[in-house]
């Protein structure tokens, strides 16, 4: 079984490409002309949802599956729009996979022990069913809030590491305020975050993979270039999911210092950017917002591998 | 509109129980004979699933509705059962709130401020839908994680305050390693949980209800009794969630420490130990665990209303 990492390693390389698509639809973000078409097709609410959710993400994974190499669905957009929306989300999933994107779902659980574990089987294993168990969402990894600390952890280490997941656990995320507790200076002169990357490097160590990295990744957002560059050199054995590209203002130099010398160990996530790109490309009608956001993924592309190629280290 | 304090206080004190049921729902905790003739009515799985998670949910709930004021189901038990779990999940919020308890989400959720507001609104609001808007959960609070610092906390708040909802922050978990990252010590001597907790003060100062309280609870548990004094001091405009009595070790008297002195502010969790109390009480035929249920909810009752009386402060 090939572990979280070499996928990772082996779609990032195959495309080229070290970013992964934000999957957080909206309704709002879907084209109106489109939107009002949608609707007049179902009289039941529900069904609409779902389907708008699913054309919507289908439309986008359909024009990108060749050149970009994962998605991450965010969990909150999916929960939002109650079951129809999770219907979206299991439908999303399988559709992702079916065009062998891996899927990152990001949904930063956190519980201690005994509801880590089902949360590691909800998203990432499977959930005994008497004689038989089944994966029911079955994500290619998920991110995850350390804040309980290891024993709330060790249940997602396990299963990623017996089904060939992945976790990212959240050391310094992108918004402004992560400063609040994240920066928290401690006696021995280390911030919050520092600490957290630390202990996450402790624990990789038992779980390190021929390629030298372990199922437990990192959240260390492109918002942040100066605490990235340390960050990469304590975080050693993680792959590092880089949030903040874009919309929130990260560039790709900055996520460049993300990555180790041999190319390999962060994803750049953009979402809105990408899944909205029709709402800045003019010269395209709105009814061809995938086409859009193809072009902004190449451009992405682009973007990242040129900032790898002319950083200096 | 009332605010989530006032709906809490008399909701405990009619009941004089200041209990919530954690409904975290397993196959394996449903006696083996009832559901072995429920798998036999449906031949379709998922059916089954969502059945047998709901009736078991239901006859607990109709076994102490009179007695005990809040249900907390715990997220990470329903997604672990897929769509028939979160369909579960739906109905047990209904069900609940149809025999006028409250309903404390345990998602333990967080992200950054836009998505936040995709969490607040799935849980704790309304979710636009074109002209309309619909409260897909309906939940009367929820459990929030904060290591995103206010801008992944402040949509919560607005939603909570908003629809009177509340939601209970993270300041120290009851588990073994809370210690990890909670517990690091800064430069002027406080602790990480200690600045969570007093930042979750500073916030509340803007949201006092005419009662004192805030729509802003903390979690602090009981297996923490030298801490849960200073917190409660800390922690003078919140209601405090109180996980870890009994199964945990937490005892009655550990919990007594989180209440005020004119006994508001503590509502004190048990889920497994009241879920399945027929596993103890062997002079119950196991298909009468709900019978065990209300006895185990009584006695624990008694148990923290004599501690509540017996402690000297």
């Amino acid at each position: 079984m090939l572990s979280f990492s070499e996928k990772l390693t082996t779609a990032i390389q195959s495309k080229n490409n070290p970013t992964v698509m934000g999957l957080d639809p909206k309704l709002e973000y879907i084209p109106a002309s489109l939107l009002q078409k949608w609707r007049a097709e179902f009289s039941d609410d529900e069904q609409f949802i779902e389907e708008a959710l699913v054309r919507f993400n289908s439309a986008l994974i359909d024009a990108v599956y060749d050149i970009v190499p994962a998605v991450k669905p965010q969990a909150a957009y999916y929960e939002m729009y109650g079951l129809p929306g999770l219907k979206a989300l299991a439908r999303t999933i399988t559709l992702a996979k079916s065009k062998n994107m891996l899927v990152i779902l990001d949904g930063k659980r956190n519980d201690i022990g005994s509801t880590a574990s089902a949360y590691a089987a909800a998203w990432l294993g499977k959930t005994p069913l008497g004689e038989t168990e089944r994966a029911f969402w079955d994500a290619d990894a998920l991110t995850v809030n350390a804040y309980l600390g290891i024993d709330g952890i060790q249940p997602f280490i396990d299963i990623a590491e017996k089904n060939g997941k992945g976790i990212f656990i959240l050391v310094r995320t992108s918004n402004p305020s992560a400063t609040d507790f994240q920066d928290l200076e401690l006696t021995d002169g280390r911030k919050v975050y520092e600490v957290v990357a630390e202990t996450l490097t402790k624990w990789s160590k038992e779980y390190l993979g021929s390629d030298g990295y372990s199922p437990i990744g990192a959240v260390v957002g492109a918002t942040w270039p100066e605490q990235a560059i340390k960050m990469r050199q304590v975080l050693q054995h993680s792959w590092i999911l880089v949030p903040g590209y874009g919309a929130q203002g990260g560039t790709a130099a900055d996520c460049a210092k993300q990555f180790k010398a041999d190319g390999t160990g962060a994803i750049v996530n953009a979402s809105r950017s990408l899944m909205c790109a029709y709402q800045k490309q003019m010269e395209l009608p709105p009814e061809q917002f995938a086409e859009a956001t193809r072009r902004e993924a190449l451009r992405m592309r682009d973007d990242l591998i040129k900032a790898l190629r002319e950083r200096d280290d």
